[in-house]
């Protein structure tokens, strides 16, 4: 646990100033861009004022926010969103404040788990409820399953094919969320549901969108307007298996997009190629990773592909502390490309993910996997990698 | 803590026989083999008769010794070699009689650290002597410091330049060793000077031998006699960086070697293009692991490279479990082709050279590892992964 939030923070306005030269005005909202003009209208919030400031270049990070979808539901004392830091503080400070003890969490994606985790430490009795057949859909139902065992294992319940169609309120407080054909009351209702990118700006400015509404951008992130930039959140990316664009918001993802633009914006090149949606998370003992595409989206591309999924242990089974793992892995069937993979299990074995994601961006087929020299010690791992493994099993296919 | 030494057991002549159906004969010595008759001569070592048998494929597995240079301490009660299973078994043995207070390790590599850590969890004060000028040769000088660093943190006595010239013996007992200009005494000493690969047959029939002696065998494991084949610490591997042939004796290495051998007797066909050397181990909080060339093998093979050593930590700043980390890049100056890394660091750093090993075996320059699609998570990584800011850092050179 990190015992203040104020250590959360990279760099507050005084670094930027300090040590980049770069001014940031806090508590200011642009209100518009002009491309023909190259200037953006921008309101100071504390004082009301409104001008405008022209640019040589416009970088647009704005942003993605939290799809909020319940209209009855807004300004409710104990229904919280997380997205920023802020909003982390509420949810803390009103854990402190009021006796809650059972929360409901809507949303059994990464947000959803993490807060899961949070609030079961806390002694909070946890009930998730997702909308579909299974909760982290980058997963498949398969490996889905064992992230959801390793929750319920804790006392958390999970409950899918649970769309919320509303919320009991009374007196600024929901009461209950009703869902899955049940009402179910709790103290503390929490969403989450993903995110939405933040484009009002740049649809208004007429730029191009991508999917999901994110800002269209080409691998030296800019957008459709000359000079006007975008990374983070509010844009998409490339996939790099089927190369088609994608809106997967992710931190790491926002970092490098931001690297790339800043550095043509300065007048140097650099290029962004995308991304494989490599995501990691853990609730307690139970850690889970992905990369690449998954089942469904293989089936939506309409690539013929085969799988295997083995059960492994990230140490040698003498060793007090080996844990369980599941690979799961997906080639193509023709040419044996992998396109994909996927690992649950016990702590140590989600990071193991890196192994594959090197082996996506080098277009490595599964035989190129047989003789990796990966490293290998018991206190680090098996004689033989489980990545390993999981390809000599396709390859069986 | 492993508390039974059976469980250290993979496989059994019995369970040899039942699931493989391979007939498994200990306390058997093959004296000779003759690849002209296609036939070797075997002494059953209990009943002392010798017998011809005839093969239609043969394969050597003969394994490796440890080295023991020291003609006058052979035998000695208190002067322990391991190797094997027996040879660990003994030393414990020895430990639970014996009084000892005060060990001497010959050998700075990775026996001796392991070996070192074993006797420092029983209480035992330890003194590691190391020939040259610096322990755990497979790291560049500035990195092994720090491995030394971390081990002399535990209260061990790091002796670098402190070659053995003999040991004070009486009673059949080693009183002293003899080292760097001192008279060292101790209770227990322990040679961890690496191995030698047993070849002696191999020898006498006339194969043709590798580096160090080892057997010298083609990518199939096919040695240079038609129908024999070789694997394990026997034989040689092919060094994917540079393409020579290299005796790296490691146990990941032994079974990727015996099942490609296995493979081609069965009359499949199945290749073992080569290592990394990547190997891995720690010491208590100190991890270390390498893969590919180190500053000394690249300057023997007259390449012209540049690296870079960085300081990083394994999780975000403010994760109470944050540990640092130091990775070193080597790579060729001309194309930027990585060639070799090593890291030293906390808990939770050493397993992530696989990420570096698969980029080695994919030929990736250090622009390729720029934008590599890494998992991150605040429980697993920081947002820009150490060994893009090492590739980062190779590149500015």
């Amino acid at each position: 646990m990190v015992d203040d939030h104020n250590k959360l923070i990279a760099r507050d306005p005084k670094t930027f100033k300090e040590r980049y030269a770069i001014d940031v005005h806090l508590r200011h909202r642009v209100t518009s861009v002009d491309p023909h003009n190259r200037s953006i209208c921008v309101v100071d919030l504390d004082t009301g004022t409104e001008r405008t400031e022209s640019y040589d270049h416009l970088l647009l990070a704005t942003g993605s926010r939290p799809v909020q979808p319940f209209a009855e539901a807004k300004g409710l004392d104990n229904l919280h969103i997380i997205k920023s830091l802020a909003s982390g503080i509420a949810l803390k400070q009103y854990l402190d404040r009021e006796q809650v003890r059972h929360a409901v969490i809507v949303g059994g994606g990464y947000i959803g788990i993490e807060i899961a985790e949070a609030l079961l430490l806390r002694g909070i009795q946890v009930t998730m409820l997702q909308r579909s057949a299974y909760i982290m859909h980058a997963f498949d139902p398969s490996m889905s399953k064992r992230i959801a065992d390793g929750i319920r294992r804790h006392g958390v319940t999970v409950m899918t094919g649970a769309g919320v169609k509303g919320f009991e309120i009374d007196k600024g407080k929901a009461r209950a969320v009703i869902a899955g054909g049940q009402t179910i009351p709790a103290d503390l209702f929490i969403l989450g549901m993903g995110v939405t990118p933040n484009t009002e700006l740049a649809q208004n400015a007429g730029l191009q969108l991508g999917p999901a509404d994110s800002i269209q951008v080409n691998e030296h992130m800019q957008t459709s307007a000359p000079d006007i930039w975008a990374a983070g959140d509010c844009c998409q990316s490339i996939h790099l298996i089927n190369r088609q664009p994608v809106y997967i918001p992710l931190g790491t993802t926002a970092n490098k997009q931001g690297r790339t633009a800043g550095i043509n914006i300065g007048g140097g090149d650099a290029t962004f190629p995308g991304v494989l949606g490599t995501a990691i998370t853990k609730f307690q003992d139970t850690e889970c990773a992905c990369t690449g595409l998954n089942t469904r989206t293989l089936e939506k591309t309409g690539i013929d592909f085969v799988s295997s999924e083995i059960d492994a242990r990230t140490l040698p089974g003498y060793y007090p502390e080996t844990a369980p793992l599941t690979v799961k892995l997906l080639a193509d069937r023709k040419t044996a490309r992998i396109l994909g993979g996927q690992i649950v299990g016990g702590p140590g074995s989600a990071k193991r993910i890196d192994t594959l994601v090197v082996a996506l961006h080098a277009e490595f087929t599964l035989e190129d996997m047989l003789n990796l020299d990966l490293s290998y010690a018991p206190p680090f791992a098996n004689v033989w990698d489980p990545m390993v493994i999981a390809a000599r099993e396709a390859l069986k296919q």
